[in-house]
């Protein structure tokens, strides 16, 4: 359907909805040979439809700098061959990933004699919201796919051509697996209303997952009528113990805070042991100013790095996605434990310590999705994790945390034998 | 605080999340050791208490009765003898259960040379609102402090006497184990202002778990601002196929929907195969008609039970919790899922069938939070499972489906160790 034939935005989304509640059965129970041969064929039709996908994303980039988007956005928007290439290994990564489909566990004798376990299984239909990326199409429907769940995917309208072509290849290969076109199904119209209707539809859609800026994961947030997985910031926090050994503390804080600012996972404040500082602080400072890095730092640091700037309060609570970090020397590991807990976001926070009792400690109280021993908040993610790829970050409490991949696009039921029993 | 005094009830309210949230932080890293101490202490204050306890339900009866409550409404608020023993030894109960907190799965080293593994940890604070059956007050209280919650109790104003002093117990026994008083806080004002409060703190509250009827239950859902753990109906069938065993089928069916009318897994519809009908139905119906259940009945049905009642549409989604049942005659095992799939409602659905290949079809591809084979539907709660005890039964699909035990109150986060690993 062409944007000019959508008159009815809501019926369009509605009978989309329908539509992919129907193919989410029949996708519950594809085999998992029937659901590889499918993504095999995708990267196949993108492969053999590289001209089309290179003229189609021409003409998003055109209308782009027409209307005047950042070079920035641009650069996301843009599909070069190798990010062909990228999205075609990555539709055969999944393809190579097992199957949580059907994961049986914990299948135990009851005294009654019932026989009871868990089953794994697909939510049923995924919503996905995401900006100019239009390889997140491709990522999204994958691993939607390959864990049995129908996906309605609504994508920035800057990259609506892009993602167009890109939907010819998914059904292409849907069609080659005998699957049916609403698997997986793209939102052919920029109206903003798709959005809000896609979000309020629990009848036909499981969980949203919205990927982008927080205005937009504030707004879905706050809108959505079924479950959001999603995170809003990424507060990620460095802790050199009094315990650390001063070359691996200087070498994770700088990776973190400097080997990309943007990522969600880049550190933003820098927790520092009084009796670390001096071994830490100057190096680390020297790197800092080297690299660009404003320190906005506690008046203990500023002993340490008289040019930092004086921290505030709000500084303690700031993402920066920038090269600038918030550092603050404790006198405790108990006092960098209830800093985190207090202005972090829950998402991936380090320790450096060589001190095992300190390590255990900080594993178990830090509340976060990730926490870590000696590395660097930059690892944070599915496929530094093993999990093959990741569909989003989830700082929530609730069912998956951390990187969600394959796992945490499914949920458990129970299954119950018996041999004809009735409870007295 | 007695209920005079609360003039400002979200202030109230706003000063015991804050106090939940402090103590959660210490429960979260609370020895199983301290746990459980607290468990068995309660367990005995509240045999010392029992005085104490029948005098404030005696004030609440009176109450209840001068206000008009109906005679089920006064059954379920009686704490008898045995109810308190019932109490009592629950407690000891989840004193036994083995603690999920801490609890590392799936350690292994990536390629990166990092391992990566998932810690089972408490999700934080649990607000619970329930209505007349105070005993929930012992039984919530209990399972969230064994998972390491702090919890927000919000029992029905007309249990308030019964459960300030069920609540008195609960804070003796969390003073002998040396826990802080806010591990688990009865909210002790009647006034509906603190339920709203209480659904709206994301900052203090992590999940809500509301326990009564379905107006309660949409309302909290409606209204909440964290997430709920909830199910709203209840509309289990039960499928005789073609390969049952007639006996089996017919003990099934009467059970499940005869053995109580009122719980949310008793049976509403029966579904038929053509082929199983005549060596089923005729028996049943004597069963049904013996036991004053009312018949509602497709077309085919009346074949077999001529003083069945017409079935309309409604009757599918219909949860009567009373003795009345709807029956169908299908002609094939796809066509019985689908009509489970339609007009279920995700909570138990069981199969009664010898047939491997149905029995495994079924398992797959009902989308229920519990899947049965040749068992009542009357078995899906935490204690027949095995878990020990049930703080609800969720029908959602994300995070815990089905009886929610000790592992639905917990979630899992990612530890990593590494040893000075920075990202290239």
């Amino acid at each position: 359907m062409s944007e000019s034939e959508i008159a009815d935005v809501d019926a369009y989304m509605h009978a989309m909805g329908e539509r992919a509640r129907g193919a989410s059965r029949v996708l519950a129970r594809a085999t998992t040979a029937q659901k590889n041969r499918a993504l095999l064929a995708m990267a196949s039709a993108l492969d053999e439809a590289r001209d089309a996908l290179e003229t189609a994303n021409r003409r998003d980039l055109e209308a782009g700098r027409d209307n005047g988007l950042a070079e920035a956005l641009l650069d996301r928007l843009a599909l070069t061959p190798a990010r062909i290439d990228t999205m075609i290994e990555g539709l055969r990564q999944v393809a190579a990933l097992s199957d949580p489909v059907g994961e049986i566990r914990d299948m135990r004798y009851l005294p009654s004699g019932l026989q009871v376990g868990k089953m794994r299984v697909a939510l049923g239909v995924v919503g996905i919201v995401y900006e100019s990326r239009p390889n997140v199409t491709v990522d999204a429907a994958s691993l939607c796919l390959k864990s049995g769940n129908a996906t309605i995917l609504r994508g920035g309208s800057e990259a609506i051509h892009s993602n167009r072509a890109i939907a010819a290849c998914i059904r292409q290969g849907l069609r080659v697996a005998e699957l049916d076109d609403a698997c997986v199904q793209v939102v052919a119209t920029t109206d903003r209303a798709a959005v809000g209707a896609l979000i309020a539809m629990p009848e036909f859609v499981d969980v949203i997952v919205p990927r982008g800026g927080k205005g937009l994961i504030e707004r879905i947030s706050r809108d959505a009528r079924v479950p959001v997985i999603k995170h809003l910031d990424g507060i990620c926090h460095v802790y050199v113990d009094q315990a650390a050994d001063p070359a691996k503390a200087v070498a994770i804080a700088d990776n973190a805070k400097t080997q990309r600012y943007s990522p969600c996972n880049a550190m933003e404040t820098l927790l520092v042991h009084a009796e670390a500082a001096p071994f830490v602080l100057p190096e680390l400072a020297d790197i800092y100013r080297r690299k660009g890095v404003e320190m906005r730092a506690c008046e203990r640091t500023r002993a340490w790095i008289a040019d930092a700037i004086a921290v505030t309060e709000e500084d303690w609570h700031s993402e920066y996605l920038a090269p600038i970090v918030a550092i603050r020397v404790v006198d405790t590991l108990e006092e960098a434990i209830t800093h985190i807990n207090t202005y972090g976001s829950h998402h991936t926070d380090a320790i450096v310590t060589e001190n095992l009792t300190d390590a255990r400690r900080f594993l178990t109280e830090v509340d976060s999705s990730s926490v870590m021993v000696n590395a660097s908040t930059r690892f944070a993610d599915g496929f530094e994790y093993g999990l093959g790829a990741e569909i989003g970050i989830s700082t929530d409490k609730l069912h998956a945390r951390g990187p969600v991949g394959l796992e945490g696009l499914t949920s458990e039921k129970y299954i119950v034998y018996g041999d004809g029993h009735v409870r007295s």
